[in-house]
């Protein structure tokens, strides 16, 4: 049935999302489009979309399938200005990285019998480092796409067999889907991806201080520093509108963390070091 | 001139050292000795040794090359019994990731004219579980070999060739060496090493008490959440000898990294967080 899709932003994972697609074996149109048209047309080159659209809202009415794949509070505004335009024969999705402020959104402006409907969506993929160039059809392959749909929400029939397709694309893409609630949601991205980044991002800046000025130390810790210190690399532009859309989940996390990290220090040598590195083999058994 | 080695401790490091000196061309004898005697015959089955010694002591005065891979303290008591037993014609070196208390044993114990040289060592290369089995022969491919030589050591001209030839070795076996001081190289791993490994274990302890009764969980973090928790996997047994020998410098890097951390959190919604991010970047600028 979806033969049409339109996809708002083809950063990583807009680009990723088109080459998937394809690989998946969609036959239908895929439009993109981008504020720069200098990605975009990169994403061109990529063989992600078949043409690149100049008017994102002319790209939207002309689809049935409208991906968002661009920063949270353009996610947002995009909302605002779809909302009016399109109806029933269309969905709407996206891939912002916190759900709580995006499912509201959509329960308001978007998922009744005569409005479009909003599939609030995060695919956990992505790189340390964005941009077209580096869009890549297995990035979704083993990871998992999270949905934060409202069972609540009435769909006229034929936007809900468009949510049931694409939700087939998306397994097709090569994830798993979940569904949860939008702000467990939330809460979960927080301990299992928000902490993590903002640890490599504070460990990274606090050795740039430390050992910045001698590269070859940087060498010294091998694979373990590498590894702890990649997500360093990520930018601040696209995790500035997470930090604000999931500011009390992360400060909560990040104190239990500097909690831990106080705890372990004041007990570098007693018997409770042991039990917090049991702890933390427990979380890594195979 | 070096055909006897003896590698005391056939834990995942001796196994490796055993392996890649076979694999670079080494023809001479290698023995080795472990505690568990399961272990080392674990350890003979890969090939790493051409025999198992029943007698740490005994291996070691038959051999040129004794090489130390125990944990610190059984390096420093292994230090104490060789001390007395061996001669100009041996070198020892060890393999412990703290190398003050170390270096000034060699100091007191060897590296006279008339005792056995001891050249105190670190490579950087490990996994985050250990055991002879994990042995493998490119384990320091690579990688950094530290060393905490002192200048001012006086040996016997056949000590200063045997450690100028195991030099040779550790570079044939596919390491960077880099010479340092041994409170310097302590101050050091700790920001680059211990301080990442502490960091993973806290992660990792916290994490396995908020979502590791939902292990369905763990995946939705995807890659950058096993990468940050992979050392959450290393054993108490083998850091309770670095949290006692440089407890100072990681509770410095620690309580480092709790500001950091505090700072990041007061600042998810203010510009100083794009100043943590860009910061970071700068530590893993391509």
């Amino acid at each position: 049935m979806i033969e049409r899709v339109a996809i708002l932003g083809t950063g990583l994972l807009g680009t990723s999302v088109g080459l998937a697609l394809r690989s998946a074996g969609f036959r239908g149109s895929i439009i993109g489009w981008n504020r720069s048209p200098e990605q975009a047309q990169v994403a061109l080159s990529m063989g992600a979309f078949d043409s690149i659209a100049k008017d994102a809202l002319q790209a939207a009415r002309n689809s049935q399938v409208v991906l968002l794949a661009v920063p949270i509070y353009v996610t947002l505004d995009l909302m605002e200005q779809l909302s009016g335009m399109l109806g029933s024969e269309h969905l709407v999705t996206d891939v912002g990285s916190t759900k709580a402020q995006i499912t509201a959104a959509a329960g308001r402006l978007f998922n009744t019998p005569e409005r479009a409907a909003f599939l609030p969506g995060h695919p956990m993929a992505g790189k340390e480092r964005g941009g077209a160039a580096r869009g890549d059809a297995d990035l979704f392959r083993g990871t998992v796409w999270l949905f934060t749909d409202d069972p609540t929400w009435s769909r006229s029939p034929h936007s809900a067999a468009l949510v049931k397709e694409w939700r087939g694309w998306v397994v097709a893409m090569g994830s798993r889907t979940i569904d949860l609630d939008s702000a467990r949601h939330d809460e979960l991205v927080a301990w299992v991806s928000h902490l993590p980044q903002f640890t490599a991002t504070a460990l990274s800046a606090l050795l740039e201080e430390e050992v910045g000025d001698a590269p070859e130390l940087k060498d010294v810790g091998g694979r373990g520093l590498r590894e702890m210190t990649r997500l360093g690399a990520s930018p601040w532009s696209m995790w500035r509108d997470i930090a604000h859309t999931n500011t009390e989940a992360v400060e909560n996390a990040l104190l239990a963390l500097e909690q831990r990290l106080a705890h372990i220090r004041e007990n570098l040598r007693t018997p409770q070091l042991r039990d917090e590195f049991e702890k933390a083999n427990r979380f890594r058994r195979e």
